[in-house]
């Protein structure tokens, strides 16, 4: 009988509760509100806190990440949260019906703190967003990132610049009060959304090798560096296409693949995952933000000779009345023309480009390719030229 | 100084008149509403109905298609119409404005059918389309097909199968009356859109090969069977990537490529079309309609052992408010796994999807690969397994 052990998620709307009694109907044990302690890789065991020993022949560490902690006095406060987990959104959702909320501090302007800022706003609740650097979404092109901010000041988000937190103290006018390199401001909640790490404590404790990037090293069969013992998800690397290294991108679908794979290999089949590309997106407000590949500092570091372009284009035809721009930043190697990146804005059509682009550098394009491309055109769905050809070929004469 | 002969369109709205003299401002003759009567390949001179030798060092032949009409007694009625140019549309525009026009009348079901009865209905007229088939556009599976047809009867076009227009008369109630195989139908204007043909009178007369397609024969350099004269647009043929046929698919954005590749190796340089995958796309209504690649009879006919599947996806996460249905088709060969073809449909994402599998076709792409395809999730955007995925992983089980 397989086991699963975890903190299954039982309660709230859309949620259909998986029990572990249903799950033992199918033939799974499923234990829940369970911790490991340790696994004997020897004697093929995992042991729970409860003394509990419970033996495997094959394992699959499905361990995932942790919300990072900006390490300050005060953190541990209550109203302070992390957003990593579906418990981790009801906590946020409760205490802000409980008080009512009437302001909120984002630190750190990545995906988490983007997407909350939305929804943080969509209820209402005044919104800052405290960050180390002058613009949000770092990955992205300054010029795009910029397109970014803006979207969050039309919707009346405050951006603080340059703000390293210091502390976290009571409030005065409301619970909290953030102190930062910049200075101060209070919060009924703060939202620390500055990265989050692999679990890897006990893959480490159990002796598997780590690889450069601090997850579970694994093979493209997702095995570990033990042959009965697989690793999927977040807290395992992915063989990046472009850069050729593994690296460990915490992603919903890469999870969902890898553990198909080791599922799939556990089943007696043989498969692989042929790795990613480093395709993201998410939604701001009214934009979509997209981007897939390297970035120009990335393809530096793998040793590539990246040029970039940035431009402006059409994301339906010029003619047509729901027109907007789309901002498209394509990166390139000088000495093969070879397709190494991209990144987009806009607030149609943006996420569309760069999935048309990732299977470009699935396939390992060249700029001469992506320049030609054949889409599927119409009025209403780009311009005869779509950005991405345009784009491409700039690009080209360029290097 | 280059010379262009042909009907530039000089008035209304969203059109920049670029008279003439502006051309010549720049170094071009630009000769509008002047017909050439042949080309004299030997003399090197087109010969103008005017009697006038226009001569040539490099010649372009830009010819375009006709629209084809049914061939029907009264088809050449006041009324009846077809839509190729810009020149029509501002025809049928006044035509209806004139009338009024209360009722309309399509025969056919392609591309310029489908867009025109969204147009007509957006101005209110009542409107039919007669079509030879049992469902709208035939390159589409039936099950997209029937979605399309459901498309068309939430918007109140009524839909005539298998009818074959046999005649236009003058009408009782309306001003015209369709006569077809399954009976008559009366409205103010009716539309012929049955089709269309390369125009290559010219080609011919010139003595000029033309394609197995009717269209004119041209190489990856935009040259036809005479070194000084290029062909480009819908009069010539494209390379098809994924048949390896020359084929003749009249389409805006194929036109514009491979005017800049002839317009490039006239100006000293040595482009090529690397050819098409046959995308296509229209909007009908709500509805995006999108297709690339080889339909299963297309793959039979080039000698591929063609297999299909179809799905309904989901276009974004199932548990986004947003969400709606996207129907997916794939083909692919049965001996290697190749994708061959994709077709779509749905509210939204339909040509997000297909110009993906545009990218696959053009890169050659198996199944084992469009089925892993790293794509930018977020749940605004796509589920963790896009349709896609799980389509091609669907196929791929099947072959």
């Amino acid at each position: 009988m397989p086991y699963y052990i975890g903190d299954v998620i039982k309660n709230e709307e859309q949620l259909i509760a998986r029990t572990p009694e249903q799950f033992r109907q199918t033939g799974i044990d499923v234990r829940i509100d369970t911790r490991v302690d340790r696994i004997d890789p020897k004697a093929g065991a995992v042991l729970l806190t409860d003394g509990v020993a419970v033996p495997y022949d094959l394992l699959v560490l499905g361990t995932g990440t942790t919300a990072l902690m900006p390490g300050i006095p005060g953190e541990d406060r209550q109203g302070v949260f992390t957003l990593k987990k579906l418990a981790d959104a009801l906590r946020i959702k409760a205490w802000i019906r409980e008080l009512p909320c009437r302001k909120a501090i984002i630190v750190g302007a990545g995906f988490v703190g983007m997407e909350m800022s939305e929804a943080l706003r969509n209820l209402g609740i005044e919104t800052s967003v405290h960050h180390r650097a002058k613009l949000p979404v770092n990955r992205w092109d300054p010029e795009l990132a910029k397109a970014v901010l803006a979207e969050l000041e039309s919707h009346q988000v405050r951006f603080v610049t340059d703000a390293e937190a210091l502390a976290v103290q009571e409030g005065k006018t409301h619970r909290l009060r953030l102190v930062t390199s910049r200075g101060e401001e209070e919060a009924d909640l703060i939202l620390m959304a500055v990265g989050i790490g692999p679990n890897t404590d006990l893959a480490r404790q159990m002796g598997l090798p780590l690889g450069r990037t601090g997850a579970v090293q694994v093979n493209f069969s997702q095995r570990t560096g033990r042959e009965e013992v697989y690793a999927v998800g977040d807290c395992a690397e992915s063989f990046h296409r472009v850069s050729g290294r593994w690296v460990n991108i915490p992603l919903g679908d890469i999870a969902n693949k890898q553990g198909r794979v080791a599922g799939a290999n556990i089943g007696g089949g043989n498969a692989l995952f042929p790795g990613i590309v480093g395709s993201q997106s998410f939604k701001v407000f009214d934009l979509e933000v997209a981007a897939t590949g390297l970035t120009e500092r990335e393809a530096v570091e793998v040793g590539f000779h990246p040029a970039g372009t940035l431009i402006w284009g059409n994301a339906i035809a010029k003619s047509m009345p729901d027109n907007s721009k789309l901002g498209l930043k394509l990166i390139a190697d000088r000495a093969t023309g070879r397709l190494l990146g991209a990144q987009a804005v806009g607030r149609k059509g943006a996420v569309g480009r760069i999935n048309v682009l990732a299977a470009a550098l699935w396939a390992g394009m060249t700029l001469d390719d992506v320049g030609w491309l054949d889409l599927a055109y119409a009025p209403p769905f780009s311009g005869a030229w779509d950005p991405i050809h345009i784009a491409a070929q700039e690009l080209r004469r360029k290097i």
